[in-house]
């Protein structure tokens, strides 16, 4: 399935050895990897259960949470990420940078914490091998996950460095309804090292982040936007991250097989 | 309660005469209308509860709704619009757009068609000494009530029109997170014609609509966003909207006088 990377959160009702061995069955090249998956595996089994069946690992997800107030454990803990991506041989960190601390109410305090971080881990990144990328979360995690809402204040920060060191993240579902989308995708050109995908549906369940939709389910134009990735010089896989409950509670083999289906139908 | 103005949604658990009879007794000198309370008193009883109690009416909630298939309907509606807001003698309509209709994906179609239903009525909301007040919603609300989700949008759009025919609303709850509020802001200056008041707060309820915290409770830095409003050259009122099952579920007296006490404490 050329082009195609299923986020392990998306078949979470897997252990990570079922989801490879389905997906090379189907053809599937690529999985991207949380953090979750090398404190259940160790690095080095995480990284054999992958490689050994010839898959590769698209993306790390997640370094981040810079405004957490215990700046130094969180300093060693991005370190740690970046060593992590490196061990299972991708290149690309995703970063979600973190909310306002409870009680405060200072955003722009918080996002100048996390460009500071993001300069401090960067050179890090960079002598290991891997590009720091900068997720904007939708608007409604600003407080509790993510200041950093819009592909372009991703690029501001970005740009301060090497496209070596530090890229960003166009996720369909967190960028979908930015009014100058088109134009932040072009301007982002080969700072882009990820795209992934899912769909806007409503209502929005309480809580809001388990209510990602099936592509094809929701609003989002998202062969267009693979499009309009691809033209700005994008070269790498779709990743399709999913939080969604009905899809977890579904057999992993059907999970997977709508995963397919619906990036065949919607997206290529 | 100089500056206070009580959107009628933020207490609706008392009828209209119960809120005026209450705020008039605390010194509350402004209410916020929806459309509801002209269908159910009537228009001439609405004007006159509010009037005859020496209170002002400082907006009418909401025309809008721009993307409805029915075209001439929603024409014939926004103006009648028109006409309950001069009727109610407040010079504000509130509008909220309207989201991509169900089963479409074109988000680009659906802006261009909110811009010229506002350049078609325009003209008739300034024969009327009526400025339509375009709010831009979070843009968790973009698939469904809104794809206006940022000042700036909305600005794109007033600009295009006579400042005593077209605003913009600057909502605290909607516009906190964007990264470049306080350049809109400024940009905005005269085309302010209403500045309302809640707060952020986490984890949102199912729905995402009632989840808005009263002032203080939540990350918006409220008195900093009335003082950048104010220099912006905003004169009018705080209108306090606030969504929230459990203050709907307090007695009104105690809900008013928590809305005040706030309003004091946070935002002025």
């Amino acid at each position: 399935m050329n082009g195609l990377s299923v986020n392990r959160a998306s078949v979470r009702q897997w252990e990570l050895e079922e989801l490879v061995v389905a997906c090379v069955a189907r053809g599937v090249e690529g999985v991207g990897l949380w953090r979750d998956d090398v404190e259940t595996y160790g690095l080095e089994r995480a990284a054999a259960i992958v490689h050994d069946a010839g898959m590769t690992v698209t993306s790390l997800c997640r370094g981040g949470f810079f405004t957490d107030p215990d700046v130094a454990a969180r300093r060693e803990d991005n370190r740690r990420a970046v060593d992590e991506a490196a061990a299972l041989g991708t290149d690309v960190l995703i970063l979600v940078s973190g909310g306002i601390q409870p009680g405060s109410k200072d955003l722009t305090g918080a996002r100048e914490q996390v460009a500071e971080a993001i300069a401090d881990l960067a050179p890090y990144a960079g002598q290991h091998g891997v590009r720091l990328a900068i997720e904007a979360l939708h608007p409604m995690f600003c407080s509790d996950r993510c200041v950093i809402n819009t592909l372009d204040q991703a690029l501001d920060i970005a740009e301060e460095h090497p496209v070596a060191q530090v890229g960003v993240v166009v996720d369909a579902y967190h960028q979908w309804w930015e009014p100058t989308l088109d134009a932040a995708i072009d301007r982002a050109g080969e700072r882009i090292v990820s795209f992934q995908v899912s769909d806007w549906v409503t209502p929005l369940p309480e809580g809001v982040l388990t209510g990602r939709g099936l592509m094809g389910d929701g609003c989002i134009p998202l062969r267009a936007l693979r499009e309009a990735v691809e033209k700005a010089g994008y070269t790498g896989p779709t990743e399709v991250e999913i939080f969604n409950d009905e899809l977890w509670n579904r057999p992993g083999d059907e999970a997977l097989d709508s995963i397919i289906e619906r990036y065949r139908t919607h997206v290529i």
